[in-house]
């Protein structure tokens, strides 16, 4: 899969006044990075989205309980990777405390300025002694142009790296992300993170904008239908520099999409980057919905693994959507072609359809319902055999 | 997978007063049997629950209309595997209704008290010649002792036939099912069809009680949460023998859930039939939706595909089914052994729940949710590599 996937740049820019890195603390067996900084020079505004799953990371406890005694200020986020310190009762949220405790001990700062995030698997005691002995070395090694060593530190089935950058006219905002199963909204991803030095308003404006940034992004996302508990994105903003607030948000919800993007052309075992197109729907939030009742079909998703274009699967998942819609004007298309209009399949386009299919890394299938003029794109893989190996295997 | 399955018997006894069978018309490309036809002696009473989705194989319309006009009457069901008559517009319905007429014709009765019955690939219109022309052929060939030719000629993608028979006090009652994908309720199966000759009550109690069996049967089977176009139960009674109400939804519903294990068993690529049980719930219809969560979720099904006893995905899946409870008082079973109780993993039970997963082809996954006293099993089955081969193989 990696090998259509965007090519991940050496370096990633980080915002003015934002470091990052990472260093390999024994988590992951093959010595890469598993434990991941990021620190800004002075405490910044954050806002945070979390998994609505009823089972939470113990991280998740820890981040809300600091950000509501620190006001929303944040001056360092830590990321495992390979333990999700999940569902490891109050020695858990123990266990996570004392790692931030530590950093802000060293960083002198007070506890609750210091966010931790988890991601692995579930039900093993956090080993927040080998955390703790690594902070030392974490810390030395974060710097300005470290973004893409965080980026790794937080990988797990992740093939590739997640980074996303983009320049406002003053400011700078860039994303990190991993994930690649247990992937649904909401939330869509396991972990991300976006940095700005841009000015993005009061705390309440910003857990606001970073919903609206999600809504269109990362939960526009799916890869198996299955919620992590452990899912969260924040948002760090220093607010050193003056910007406009519709360029801010469109600027991250660029980055949120690329992120979800990067994250779906990883999906486990996925050979393809999948675009459910739904047009023609009453609310944006219905295209929404519909688009991701195709995009978690299973029938619809191994018809792309096997360059099938299958429009009756389509056009079955959009039907069991809850959402009527008059079949004789719906129109389906696969690429650019129509496989279904006028309430008749197009036999003599298939072709082209799987063609589309089979030299495309990047797919596109499409609905217009026809009973509005709501539009929304949800993001998915195909799923393969290799998906299967993948999950069968994890733990063995 | 039909390697475990139950073997099927060579005969099914059907209820007195009715006949079944099975031709070979031509859409099937191996030459099995692909036109079944189910008849009643004299016109019996008829219930039926069709799919939920949104586009509908064209045999549903006939179908509700003719009960509608019969008045609840049916003589004969004629049912055609490999074409589902869906997306198939205004022809697709004249089609099926044009089969209904000509085998009302040689039965001498009216054309709404004959049902008609589709199931295959969506898209491509009905061959109806070739279905009227083996009419003839399909009723002489229908028999008492013909039940399983009828069983054999509805399958599509299922490896082995599956029937059910019950014998009441007084009566009999037999049912007979396809489907082996796109399988989700509801409805939870494809096609499935129950005879008795007991009295079942008045026709719109026949269809509250067949709604009661197939919540209990069919609605707690999902393969791969797919709902089809063309899901159809249908109940017969001849009310020839007078039996008690209970003992007749009670047996029902036995056969219904027998039919609907056998689907699961026989679940494309599946090489474990597994049942969900929901323990604790504070209603069923709570038990049923947190079931439903746990069987549809491709991590659970991947495990079990890979004989892993991961608690962690069950309890996850559980957990964003939208229902709260405690993770510290939970308990997760697999087999008969405990994975995680009193908020932590077990993992010194972990070998005997993998060996469940070995050697048991039904296999158990339980979760006690602790917040009430309700229960319910739902029924699915693994999820392995042969199923995503099938079904990117499907048309190609």
């Amino acid at each position: 899969m990696s090998a259509f996937a965007a090519p991940v740049p050496d370096q990633v820019p980080l915002p003015p006044g934002f470091r990052a890195g990472g260093v390999h603390c024994g988590l992951k067996k093959n010595g890469d990075p598993d434990l991941g900084i990021l620190l800004a020079d002075q405490p910044v505004e954050a806002a945070a989205v979390f998994t609505r799953s009823r089972l939470l990371g113990a991280h998740i406890e820890v981040c809300r309980d600091h950000l509501a005694r620190s006001n929303g200020m944040v001056r360092a986020v830590l990321v495992n990777a390979r333990n999700a310190n999940c569902a490891t009762g109050r020695q858990g949220v123990e266990d996570a405390r004392a790692c931030c405790r530590e950093l802000a001990t060293r960083l002198r700062c007070p506890t609750e300025q210091v966010l931790m995030a988890s991601t692995g698997p579930i039900g093993a005691p956090l080993p927040t002694d080998r955390i703790v002995s690594h902070l030392d070395a974490l810390l030395a090694r974060a710097s300005a142009d470290r973004g893409i060593e965080f980026a790794r530190a937080i990988m797990t089935t992740d093939t590739h790296a997640k980074v996303a950058h983009w320049h406002l006219a003053q400011a700078e905002a860039t994303g990190f992300a991993k994930g690649a199963g247990m992937i649904h909204p909401d939330m869509a991803t396991m972990l991300a993170f976006l940095l700005t030095d841009a000015r993005t308003g009061a705390a309440g404006t910003m857990e606001a904008l970073l919903r609206r940034v999600a809504d269109r992004s990362f939960h526009r996302l799916t890869i198996d239908g299955d919620t992590s508990p452990n899912d969260t994105l924040l948002l760090l903003a220093s607010g050193r520099t003056a910007a406009d607030a519709g360029e801010v948000e469109t600027a991250l919800t660029r980055i949120g999409s690329r992120l979800a993007r990067q994250i779906a052309a990883d999906g486990e075992g996925a050979t393809r980057l999948v675009t459910v197109q739904v047009r023609g729907a009453t609310t944006e939030e219905q295209a929404v919905h519909v688009g991701r009742t195709i995009a978690t079909s299973p029938l619809v998703k191994t018809a792309i693994a096997g360059r099938d274009p299958n429009w009756g699967r389509i056009l079955s998942a959009a039907a069991r959507a809850g959402v009527a819609f008059p079949s004789e004007s719906c129109r389906v298309w696969i690429g650019s072609t129509d496989v279904f209009a006028g309430g008749k399949p197009l036999p003599g386009n298939e072709p082209a359809a799987h063609r589309h299919l089979s030299e495309e890394r990047e797919v596109v299938l499409g609905i217009d319902l026809t009973i509005g003029t709501a539009n929304a794109d949800v993001w998915t893989c195909d799923l393969t055999a290799a998906y299967v190996q993948i999950n069968a295997d994890y733990r063995t």
